[in-house]
């Protein structure tokens, strides 16, 4: 049985902990600067909740770390681990700064091939579906791809102002998914942001409305359309226009109630609302695929190299945003 | 190009006269007890108002004659224009009395055969992709068929009173769209009636909410159920299971709009309120039916037998209802 | 933390097994005749495989007993539970038979309190929020209500020859729906089935196919349609006519995946295929249920006397069908 | 009665011809260059096939024209119909190059109060009810508009020769359609522009794929998805995220029936294919309004600075594609 720790001990550290006995491996060890979330989470899950990160790696029982920390400690945290021989699964982003994720590749160097990043939306069962779908060449070839991704509220100032920015906080997932959709280098990129939810976002330099548009070395275009605001709930959608069909993943309801009036014949109940409920099969199900790389000795579904070319689209959408020019790939 | 009358000229006389040039017909004549009636439809669509039934009737240019009047007229009229030479598009249901609907077989004899019934649903395209979709065999073979069909709102007390009742006056589409699909005898009939909507409805002696069963010779079951209000809109679906799958033939919307909001993630508009607007095209495309019989000379789609038929089944929900037990057809 | 045993280890068992330490309370023991299914879920929660029932029972760290073994040794564990002193969590149905299930009842007496049955699909999600709307009166009074209960396919011989038929088998689910949501007594019965799906079944005496239509004292009607075959997936659907509105708690999807073609414009994946997918928050939520009623010291959500309600119009529903009849209940 | 002449007698001159009785009007006289086409329509739809433009001008029972001709005739028969004193409903474009379009414009003075231009998707009801509750207030401020458009298959080459490419041909529609839902100046305009759907479109200098981004003055933001293949059908939706909702006119398909099977639980039919049933409405809709417009001496609700407005945006598109780059709008 492999015995994992956790590195934080915050809202996403709970989600994996939760997940690690369900998923056939042992709940070994957690690390968190704020000592006492770190014993809450040891007690819940029991493992120990050790007083450092070297405490935690040091341990012969565990096997493999994921990293919930926050961002700017995920390349040391990485390097770290993967020095101590530990399989590592981190949180993404993997850095704010293309250097700094271009530093953690070089120097985890051959090594790479444990660490797997955690674009968890890729495991998600529709998404996959969809993915699938395309790979068996169900549509022909893909022509145009639009990702919908809006958040039903913004996060709290506190929140933002370390976020990086809205590209590289909340698109860079979807860039990671239109990596993964389009198989073929991006050429330009296209990004238009604006403040429309709430000036007190303008204020701290950032947006909260942006529309991306990809444009990959055959033509094929992809847009992205976010938003830190849907009243209607957790908006998470992707459409796939092929040669010879069109796939779509849809969004998630609470329920599946239906209201019939004498206003609407048919009105469903909210989306689901909170990304812990929307995606708690990816989170779910990339700890069960992590946990086969580790067993069956497999590199990871989802590379460093991945969160790397991820965040160069993040950063050359906020260069063609701050110009208002389109920007070209190299 | 065929000359058509139409006798009768209140609401249903008009869709038809207005369907008739549309359908590459002429219209030739109307007649209605009520003179300014017919004179306005004339006037409408270019056609003589008449002063009597003998005077559309004995019309060399008069081809076809749609019979659009009061029910308990329907007999009378069809036997004249049948006797007159005519072929007859006559509104359903054929008369309120099975022995009344006999008599009128009788007479025409083997000239029923230019006599088409006015069991419009079977021209819906909706419905009629799905008959056509299980006559295709792709659910294999049938088993059990469940048709809601409930009216927007109660009609006025003055309609009720000669409606004939729930049974034969709304049940009897239901109850032909059954036959339509089943394609075989119903053995057994058992109905369930109640005054849910409106006491008045009561007080007629009529009922307002019913639920029959029907069962075939090979135990097929179907299901209708029927109610005189559906604030949402007028609901009409037929859902049929097979071996090898299930055929849904859906409600109608007033426009594909849909309305995402705090409370509900994507609400349609209000279904199509009216039978004039959710049938449109099924009258329309009767008498499309109606005319390529007479110009092929080919037996209608719909017959008086069917009318009768029809007609049998709703006398024994009728009965099913006032005894509380199961009725056997003979 | 209240200490749970589970007498039966077989697939229910195993649900519940799992979602008690997720619930926040602790697996402590086991019983199974087969000793080897016993000590396997004991290794994998953590609890301790007894060789007896009253082993188990003698344990004093076991509080609640969920009794998860085959039907006919449901009365005698419940009795045997609650002189122990447990509270208790008996799948349905009580028994198959109305007298032993009364027996249980009188047997029990004033403890029943503690004794919660297993309608598990009263805490699904969606039926719950469908539920709770009409409670609230968003639809006004019920009229109609129709209850879709569909299967995949039919389970194997050596299940149906110990399953009490299909009405207590399967329909008592729906049964115990329609009470829940009707709320008023059910004063006729009238079930109509068939062979259809498949003659090994007939051969059994049993049937595959069934149409049951309940009538409240109010007059509202209700309508159950159960196939023991639906090759789209486990059909699972209640709609609510009131008198202002209509309520449908929807079926559930594999995925949201939707698929367009030259053939379809929009095609969904399959339904939710299993019972213990489609209805696994469910079991999960009773049991929380339960464990706050114990915890709480509160009469259970679902009681016996619903176990035995249901059974008489499951009864009901078998007299009416192997006499063609209505029957009309006391 | 309005009198009413068509100049041109193709597909578009039929559709308004048959609409004008039905609208309440008289069909009065026709002309095309093809002498047999005006007679067609004439002697189907009962008025006068005219030898020339100015022998229909020249009738004092003709009030109104429809230009249903070829492009490159448009300002011309504004120009000469206006000045007879007739109103004018105009098909789109107005024209294909801005110059021609303004001299439209300027010739005809004042007197462009009498002249509609024919973007009859504004007539749509399900685009309309949307706009109407974007008017109304029910989203709150308009954030992100997203127009997806796409034809089931391209038109023959023939066509696309004097089309003016895709822009101007194709993307005119959705263009307008978003100035008209935007209520405010476009700022920058990117296009990106592909031939992935077939390379003799690209043999004939033109493009099949486009996503075109529109960006208004307080930073809303607009997307237009084209391409003109689409297998599934004429995919028409318009999607408007607001402050407090959003809004989206869907798909219309063919008919209601879902297909049930055990591939996919509930697939609808194919989209309505083809641009005069998907706009049947919206053609019949305009005319009405059109003659409305006549008949009360009000302004007509389109003009023909809607459509050189349009025309500079799509001139605007084909300058991003052509550049790379963002266009700013003066």
């Amino acid at each position: 049985m492999i015995g994992v720790a956790v590195l934080g001990a915050g809202r996403i550290a709970q989600v994996h902990a939760r997940a690690i006995q369900a998923a056939g491996a042992r709940f070994v060890a957690v690390y968190d600067v704020v000592t006492e979330a770190a014993q809450r989470l040891a007690a819940q899950y029991g493992g120990a909740a050790e007083a450092s990160v070297d405490a935690v790696l040091a341990r012969p029982d565990v096997d493999a770390v994921i990293i919930a920390s926050p961002t700017d400690t995920h390349v040391d945290f990485i390097i770290r681990s993967v020095e101590a021989g530990k399989a590592v699964l981190c949180e993404k982003p993997l850095a704010l700064e293309i250097a700094e994720a271009q530093r953690c590749i070089d120097r985890v160097g051959d090594r790479a091939a444990i660490v797997q990043l955690g674009f968890n939306r890729r495991f998600d069962p529709s998404h996959r579906a969809l993915q699938q779908a395309l790979a068996a060449g169900e549509i022909g070839a893909l022509e145009q791809l639009t990702i919908t991704s809006r958040d039903p509220g913004p996060p709290p100032a506190s929140y933002l102002l370390h976020s990086g920015g809205l590209f590289k906080d909340m698109t860079i997932h979807d860039l990671d998914m239109a990596r993964w959709l389009l198989q073929e280098p991006v050429t330009t990129v296209y990004a238009q942001g604006s403040c429309l939810v709430d000036p007190a976002i303008g204020a701290l330099g950032d947006i909260d409305t942006a529309t991306v548009v990809l444009r990959t070395v055959s033509g094929k275009q992809c847009t992205i359309l976010n938003s830190r605001r849907a009243v209607y709930g957790y908006d998470q959608r992707i459409e796939a226009l092929g040669a010879t069909g069109m796939l779509v993943s849809g969004n998630h309801y609470e329920t599946s109630l239906l209201r019939f009036s004498a206003k609407s014949a048919g009105a469903p109940t909210a989306l689901q609302n909170f990304f812990l409920d929307r995606y708690a099969d990816s989170y779910r199900l990339e700890l069960v695929d992590f946990l086969d790389a580790v067993h069956a000795g497999r590199s990871p579904s989802v590379t460093m190299a991945d969160g790397l070319a991820a965040l160069r689209l993040a950063e050359a959408a906020q260069q063609s945003f701050a110009s208002g020019q389109v920007v070209t790939i190299a």
